[in-house]
């Protein structure tokens, strides 16, 4: 019964818990529930045996008895379904937090990971340092009307759940930039998720892999 | 009872049903639910009334009795939790078709999206024609998993879901285009979507208001 769920055998961000694996880690610790850790490599994600859980060669993959999902919003809904404390109760509260886990993956966090690859792959081309803050600017306009929507509450609606879970982890690929500084509210609200106790165990567990895992 | 949604008083589309309320009044019709729309302007959608129900100034956003919803994916996700025909009733497959869902938004979407604004915002670029052949491969990269998983199948995974609905949805943009016509399992499956009574019902509705709207 215990669920099995497929992480980077050496993450590219050094150990810091910025990959796809780390929020279905922290929602599956948020549920007290015990999983199993198969490490894949670069290689491997695109061979046939992964394809075959994930079709496109990305991690994370969860698998338990007779059930193999991908995506990690789809997985954390999942657990977040299964266990206490990551959806309220109320069906209406819930259905907002499923706003949020949306909202984190397809509108938060795509101009962010595009900031990220051109950063990863355009810096040596002639237009980079004109285009950079044409993305710049897209991260702050989102972030501008996050910050406005939190305001000074702890989390974005209520008590905290699955949605603040993903928006604390795509924030935390900003982390310690100017772009997420010059919002306090929103760093402080990542600083919460943070702090979580079920984040730590998390965090930890990543970087343990990440330790271990062979070195260049 | 009957919920409202906001569209676009004008879509830049030119009444191609490819802004993201066509998806939700899609769920709708496959729901058989009556459902009342609120036009709402590029100005007003930036607006404190809109900015209320929709922290990020977009389009749709879904209301009813005592729950307002922002977020394709969510609402989808909401109606389809409510109604039956759009998530299988095993829950095991239905989270197979949650798992869709994230794919078309998360996955499949950006880099067609990031694509579509890079011709829309930097054609004038110097950068623009060495530019755009890497975004052509991105998006290749995911039409070309999708295509294999998709195989002969006539929808993602067993009956129609929500899942195939967000994903033929999100294919809809590179309609008519060759990154998309060389794949013809992906175009017969974006044509079986577009066939069903469900999507047409959607599709007049959109286009109604569209035509209806004030022209340039």
């Amino acid at each position: 019964m215990t669920p099995t769920i497929t992480v980077l055998e050496r993450s590219p961000d050094g150990g810091q818990g910025l990959a796809r694996d780390m929020p279905v880690r922290w929602a599956l610790e948020e549920a007290g529930q015990q999983y199993e850790v198969r490490p894949v490599s670069f290689k491997a994600m695109k061979e046939p045996a992964h394809l075959a859980r994930h079709p496109f060669g990305q991690i994370p993959t969860y698998e338990e008895d007779g059930l193999a999902l991908f995506e990690s919003g789809a997985i954390v809904l999942h657990i977040a379904q299964h266990s206490p404390g990551l959806l309220p109760r109320d069906a209406n509260a819930g259905a907002r937090a499923v706003t949020w886990m949306f909202a984190a993956l397809s509108t938060i966090e795509p101009p962010i990971v595009e900031r990220e690859m051109t950063m990863l792959l355009e810096r040596d081309k002639v237009w980079y340092t004109e285009r950079l803050p044409l993305l710049d600017t897209r991260v702050n306009d989102r972030l501008g009307q996050l910050s406005r929507r939190l305001g000074d509450g702890e989390w974005l609606d209520g008590e905290f759940s699955a949605g603040d879970l993903m928006v604390v982890s795509v924030l935390r690929r900003l982390t310690g930039e100017d772009l997420l500084n010059q919002y306090a509210n929103l760093n402080a609200y990542v600083a919460r998720g943070e702090a979580r106790p079920a984040f730590k165990r998390a965090f930890e567990a990543q970087l343990k892999i990440f330790n271990a895992s062979p070195k260049d």
